[in-house]
């Protein structure tokens, strides 16, 4: 079978028509739950550039299905496709050169129509064509071709349902009235555990995925090739570092200390006024932080979230300890993770809770944990040629991984191999610290 | 009867109780007809900082009578007024600093809750306060107060019945769909008349309101007091410029040519790249234009719309004459305008269309017509102490004024001696020119 | 006799080539000795946009002979003028769009080459062919063409000769040490008379300078034509505002209290934090003034000096008063004012010097006095066209007309009619106020 | 004997005084001779931020060896150094956080005084004090640690040395008269050899500067420590690429095929409307390329040059080859590469000239090499405390390494373990890209 250079790594158990649709269809409700909340209101309006609106993500994850798999693969299929709205193409092309011209990414929020409702129309226009092509409405050539793209697309909209929640943050947090996305389900209040340190041995490692083994399922390109690295020696601290280990920070002067900063990180604390992490607030002198709950008094035993790169390098200086690199972080999550307990979406948190049992403790979920690794191509990575190479390759410049997923992670997106990426100045995403030390 | 210094031009007839509950629910009403084609997302989306959204204009609105009536005016008065929610005296000050903090205007669009629905609930929960004021919850004393602030946030409110016209316009202009606010009435084309010119001797004129007359009508403070002016010898043109006689000096290098624009015009015409008029596009060689219809081919007959100071200042240059003076205009609106025929809001146009009839024509209606008048305070002006002095005084610099009314104005709203003013690079409004030149 | 339209109010003694040359001469001379305390580097950088460099003044001066004189009137001339080096036209030429393209203005302190030493020798030459064509070189029809632009350069640069003062001034405060453009002639200090009022009664009044009279000496064309104006009866201050009385309107709060300021003020104060006028430092709790004399102690006495508009028309409202009008200030001048003992560059004080005397003191010289006139055509005014047309028409918009002259312009420049004009945000010109009152 | 941590890597040759002063002296009279051709208004001005003013480079250099040396070690002194002017330390200052605040990076133009004159009396006075404390100003203890601060300040102002030719050129290039820094010396003209691949095999290397070994001379701190790292399989490129190599990428339409690009780099080509590398200007269809001998036909054979990563990166990519890894060049450089063939700026080529040559051409000299690796701290590197600590530590992060020197580096101050790096939109530094491809 022929799979696509950009998507090697893939399920194959979704060569089952039968497991696809169940997993399309899982993929698409989950979505559908977490915009539920909002009103055509909040799913509308952009708060900054980085940020997009829901109803737009709801219509790009469509989009991807629609133009990748229904438009671009229609050699072998019953029937033709046809568009709800040609327009929807300009709109909901998020950053593909060739796909063509689309409409910029700061003014997503200047679009009031198609409505919502009219935006969750096309997601049912959308779903009746994949599902009829699922059944049979494409040959099994086509569908061996398809099976792989549509695992990428549910992977690509799981992606944005973090992206969602993380969104939304923004968008409740600039109301001054600080409204919550939901009050439901009080948070379990539970201290944190003494932090310790795990040794790691130098040594030849083996980091990536292989894209050969189909027992290990879904992977990006990015994620390959499996390559060896030399790593050193180096410790890892047992839990992500917590709100009440930051606020000491603070105290100490750490938003006036230039000694711990990076010199960009410092120009942005002096141009932007940083003194605290993005979601805190300080309150009749007690510190308050921003959730999707609304606004509540800081818990000291909770994973401080919203970090940038900048804030966390500073922090571990500050701390005596450095940021761990990609592939430290890496054999420790395929070692010693464990997703099926994590602090992910799945935990119905919505926030980082304080991390729990022995060793290496939230490794998966809670925060997304910054590296000093800058994102970059493993030795033999390419990026595939067309649309699908804009993926992941083209950003590989002036970003940090970040490992492990976190308390807004869809359940099983996250695994050891996962790069996720960002500048060294978001903040408003769930990212977080935890410390490495030489040995 | 005592009546505050920011608010002498009053109309008397609104002391009768069933009178001013008539006006009241008039205008009230209004507001709401014009909002009623928008969803919740047309209504809270702003796409640009002049821009507010309508929502926020129907909330707006809704504060001035509580914040400058039921709130400021509570003596006297039977039952004290409650506020629904105390948080929307900082979303909906617009620019009162007496009035304390409020939200920046640049942000009225960041801010999904309250919702339009809760909006509208905001808006009965004050009518029905102020109704009963009218009604008997004010005692006379009380009432002579109220009567002319009640009057003045009346024509408040017209005013923003304008505003929302013309941001719904940029809202929806801003949207690569080009959607229409209302697609009905379909728009009569007749040919513009010959341009004419009428000559008006020099002398020495009294201009602005005269505040002592009762039978002339409501007026704001800035349109006072009436003074002499020393007018030279003017000829003012028949009738706005049209989009055809706009179209030749585009043809002309209108746009390319620094010798027929102010400095800073010309340098605003090359940092934004301007070319044409603001909702001007040119498709395959043909000329359109956006209005609250949607796209449609340009009339060459009707008044040209759109044009910043700059603009109208460079085509009458270009023409060989020049704009009028503030006092040119007034005396002509004075001596010649018959606002009972304009093409104003009423009309239902929601266009400038052509002008027709003898004489001076549409003096009134069509198009806002720019003045080489600085705004500036007339003399013997002195805006009144506290927030109600805000209202007009402190915008007295660095803005040029307008005269006449346009298609978005609500009827009865303009006079000869209203004062409209923008600065000189203000393109989203309806916006126009009337030729003069020296005799 | 044939004057070009824009040069009608010329100097008629100046067709006596002696004189001219003479004026020519002397005015050449006063240039170099304002530079003269200048190193290179003093006359090449540039501290803000607005500034431009010593070396930029001493050879736009001399271009405007070469390009409106000896290139532009060829006919009837001995000797074909040869330039000394062609890419001058376009480093030199400040803002004519009719001379074609140039050097940006906010570039001109990137051009270390030509050299001080370069601009000098082009000075002599630009002055060799100028003093051959006063001499013989042209016959007497070219010299009754050249003449009045012989008078207009002559009086340009007299402008720049203040502005010389004036940049330099931005210049040395823009180092840290503070360095002085002089340290002799120490200065006089006496107390400020007591502020009194002179009453002026309404009536007709002629403005503007009348082309006609060839006894009133040079005027430039914006002066004109003159004509009548309506003025109402109003107060004028005997003397401008002190650093003393504008102490106390900083003391009472005057830059956090937004009821004295215009709205577009208020917003400048906020964005750029302004607290004080713009050449004052707070140092160990007393107030310092930055002078071309270097950093000194506060005099109470003395005129306040580089205001804004914005702060003139604030510090105005918080002292009960107003700025005055254009016409008040040119009647007061036209009337009171005696140039010829005026505070001006020739008093060699470099700074303005507390009034004196009876009545309405230092009219001129001292501070340029703002007026709340916005910069405009006077009726009848059109523009020359052509590159001499540019000199004054087209910066008729968002300026402000500025009346008397100031310590730092040349003797015998400033006269009753001239107008200043500068925008509302502008604090490195010797700007202050006379406060004015209604009757 | 004790080194500071920062300066492990010394040269222990300079522990001989008479070794030492002869160094102190060539150091700083190549700064004086690279100096020599320019004005004092050339060496004052400052024409973008991140370009110096030569006079400024002039000064830094000294406070180097005044503030790290004069001021620092005083202990065991024969005489208590005296500052010239106390004002210095503040104006001369680049960015060392710990030794206080300083004068704006942006502003170092706005400073006409101290003069060029002033500032080559800074030199000197500080020169006689160091050449004093070389001489017998310091006892045995304190030369002992003073030597190894001379030995940083001595590269330190190499560094500079590069930069002034590079910011000299931009300074030159930003007059709109294109002139020459000098014309002397023509530049022989010699074809580029074909290009051709060299591989090298996978495996575990040693990279990084081995602080122990005393006879690999000088390093900086960033250098070390030596540590394995796992490479791969790759070849490199015989040479670096050239100028028409680099045109067929633009004829090709490079700068407009958003497929070679990445994201950011994209970006900036739209933002900035990139279309060539930066010195390169289209005059009548001919290429013309800016160099300090001024402005002549593009050389095809010549190494492209003044390229961004971006661009460089591109051109990889268009090329079907990818940048170098940091670890590749090294090794390369470590086996294959000559510094004392090189084409530094003892060649006094001021310009990369065509490579020549057998094997790996120009790995020293010509253009840096961009490598695609980011740069970061190597395992086990610890930033010096103090402000010694903050030459190289702080600024790792979102920058790329490049490696082997260039035509503007002083000889003998490139080696194999050298970490150049500059942000991935810098254009202005010598930087061009020698092709690399996975085996």
């Amino acid at each position: 079978m022929h799979i696509p250079q950009a998507l090697q790594y893939f399920e194959e158990t979704l060569l089952d028509r039968g497991v696809a649709l169940r997993r399309f269809r899982d993929v698409r409700a989950a979505t559908l739950r977490l915009t539920a909340p909002l009103s055509a209101e909040d799913a509308a309006i952009q708060t900054m550039p980085d940020v997009s609106p829901a109803k737009w993500h709801l219509a790009h994850t469509t989009w991807v299905f629609e133009a990748f798999v229904l438009k671009a693969e229609a050699t072998g299929m019953a029937a033709e496709y046809e568009e709800l709205d040609p327009h929807y193409h300009y709109l909901f092309n998020s950053y593909y050169e060739a796909e063509g011209p689309r409409h910029p990414r700061p003014q997503r929020g200047l679009i009031s129509r198609p409505s919502l409702e009219e935006v969750l129309d096309y997601r049912k226009h959308v779903e009746a064509a994949m599902e009829a092509l699922i059944g049979n409405g494409a040959d099994d050539e086509a569908w061996a071709r398809i099976a792989p793209l549509l695992d990428l697309a549910c992977h690509h909209e799981e992606q944005h349902q973090e992206l969602i929640l993380t969104d939304i943050k923004h968008v409740l947090w600039s109301n001054p009235l600080r409204p919550a996305y939901t009050q439901t389900m009080p948070k379990e209040v539970r201290p944190a555990p003494e932090l310790s340190w795990t040794s790691f041995d130098e040594g030849i490692f083996e980091i990536g995925h292989d894209g050969t083994k189909s027992g290990s399922g879904f992977a990006y390109d990015n994620e390959g090739p499996r390559h060896k690295q030399y790593v050193h020696a180096f410790q890892l601290a047992s839990r992500p570092a917590t709100n009440g280990e930051y606020l000491k920070f603070i105290e100490d002067g750490g938003y006036s200390r230039p000694e711990f900063w990076l010199s960009d990180g410092w120009f942005k604390v002096q141009a932007e006024g940083w003194t605290k992490p993005f979601y805190w607030q300080q309150k009749n002198g007690d510190w308050q932080v921003f959730t999707l709950r609304g606004q509540h008094g800081m818990n000291s035993a909770e994973p401080v979230a919203h970090l940038s790169y900048f804030e966390a390098d500073a922090f571990a200086r500050w701390s005596g300890a450095r940021l761990p690199r990609e592939a430290e972080l890496e054999i420790a999550l395929a070692g010693h993770g464990n997703p099926a307990r994590a602090n992910d979406a799945a935990s119905g948190a919505l926030n980082p809770v304080a991390a729990g049992g022995e060793g290496l403790a939230q490794l998966y979920g809670g925060v997304w944990e910054w590296t000093q690794s800058s994102y970059a191509a493993y030795p033999g990575y390419t990026p595939a040629p067309g649309a699908i190479g804009e993926y992941n390759g083209k950003f590989m410049c002036n970003q940090y991984v970040l490992k492990g997923g976190s308390c807004f992670t869809p359940p099983g997106h996250a695994r050891a191999t996962y790069r996720n990426f960002f500048p060294t100045d978001a903040r408003w995403q769930m990212t977080g610290v935890r410390l490495a030390k030489d040995v």
